[in-house]
């Protein structure tokens, strides 16, 4: 087992325990719970955790300190996922091979898993003790501000208007800065605060998650054409379908190749004697580039 | 005009001035931010606020220092009533007097208002530099509590599954408790957070809080029935329609007046003694309880 591997097997291991216990207080309304649950352990690459516990391993700092901000940011991405599912926004029926959360429940606990996932995200970063008041407070900063009208829900908000028309290539790149860049930019943001980077490590970090990010996005849309629906848990040409304008309708499937590769090498080029201890961060971005599903 | 009603006054001008700005951000996709402005600034008694500055006052703190912390716990509350008149939820078409979000926008638009108007409270409260990080941190940790599964998202759920059949006055009370009280002690903490509580001070104030909570639902389930719909800005009986248990059906009207003083009652009595500045505190528990809208 290579070294990247056990160190991804190890973190999402942790990750999924930490989040499996957020969600067992006796408290919560059970089919509450069971509908935060479901969606949380659902399984997913968990990159942004991951992106985070290595950029705090590339400032050569305590992982475990990133715990709670991993989770947190899983758990904002699943809400995220949770209401985009929904009839009202893209209408899917599967998610990773599995029925969507209000196929499986019912709509209304749809919308209140996802509301009280992104909710219990920044309980998740405020009461973790083990950091400092400071560091915390950047983070919920950080993750409010990525996360909310002028990032995610903003890039969904200009997605879902997106849909039945023609997007130009500084539209499209412009939704997907928001709806995907920047949570992946937040996670590697607060890994930075948590190892302590120098203001020039945050910088080449931040570098580094913006091209990770762009790539990230235009794989998808590749895969969105030459994917393999049972590897991927969800159909492909769905994109086509919704007449979605993607890379690959805009710069050909060999141009969308060609830019995807061209991030990459911004990306890695960001880290390049840097000094940082970068074997995880590059070692995440080969699989975000080559990943099939 | 007395004193109490000019404090109400300055205050909610101040507040809705935040509010406001908050939403102006250039950068915020046109439909998304005229949406989050349409609800934020829909009238409404911004009580929640408001218990927020009287705390402070009743501390002999500085209110302004509250302005942040107002305005999130207004986002939130705000949010949270795009989301249950959702159709998949109360299925409301007005609010106020005016369309809900979703039939004023759409249905999409109205769920991501709501989580941008969520995600933008923490980002207001973290983002305050007025206020030292531990204060901040107190403060989103307890909002993410009370907003969250173990307190208004949770009460919302179980409140959709009362939906049609007998509930019992207790499952009743664990209800609100969550559903409108915890959003309401959590704005008396954040004002006694900001005003530098003593622990007694605190413990009288969250006394103070709960009762009042309780006597808001019980006076709301009232209106619901003895209410003018003009004044209410949406129709009565809408409870009865909707087979919701109530205070009223529960312990019959004059029960539920009763019930309603009884809490009033215990929310002054422990105040009584405090050493606190309690003018405020209690012109809005008479406010709660004398309102009819």
């Amino acid at each position: 087992m290579t070294d990247l591997r056990m160190f991804m097997d190890t973190y999402k291991a942790k990750l999924e325990e930490r989040l499996f216990a957020a969600v067992q207080n006796e408290a919560i309304e059970p089919k509450l719970k069971e509908a935060m649950h479901y969606s949380l352990l659902a399984g997913g690459k968990r990159i942004r955790p991951l992106l985070l516990f290595a950029t705090i391993d590339a400032l050569r700092g305590d992982k475990n300190l990133g715990l709670h901000a991993a989770s947190a940011v899983e758990m904002i991405h699943t809400y995220s996922l949770i209401h985009d599912d929904l009839p009202a926004m893209d209408d899917d029926d599967y998610r990773r091979g599995q029925l969507t959360s209000h196929k499986k429940f019912d709509e209304g606990t749809a919308i209140l898993a996802g509301d009280a996932l992104l909710t219990m995200a920044f309980s998740e970063i405020a009461s973790d003790e083990t950091i400092n008041a400071e560091k915390r407070i950047k983070i919920v900063q950080r993750y409010a501000k990525n996360a909310g009208a002028l990032g995610m829900v903003g890039g969904q908000q200009a997605d879902l208007m997106g849909e039945n028309r023609d997007l130009t290539l500084e539209e499209l790149k412009s939704i997907h800065a928001r709806k995907t860049g920047a949570l992946l930019h937040a996670s590697v943001y607060a890994g930075s605060v948590l190892g302590d980077a120098t203001q020039e490590e945050q910088e080449r970090l931040s570098v580094y998650a913006e091209q990770i990010g762009i790539a990230f996005q235009i794989c998808d849309d590749i895969l969105d054409v030459t994917g393999d629906t049972a590897k991927l848990g969800k159909e492909t040409g769905s994109d086509e379908k919704k007449q979605k304008s993607t890379y690959p309708n805009l710069l050909t499937l060999e141009g969308a190749k060609k830019a995807l590769n061209e991030h990459y090498a911004l990306a890695i080029a960001a880290l390049v004697d840097s000094g940082l201890k970068t074997d995880y961060l590059i070692g995440l971005a080969d699989l975000i580039v080559k990943r099939d599903n």
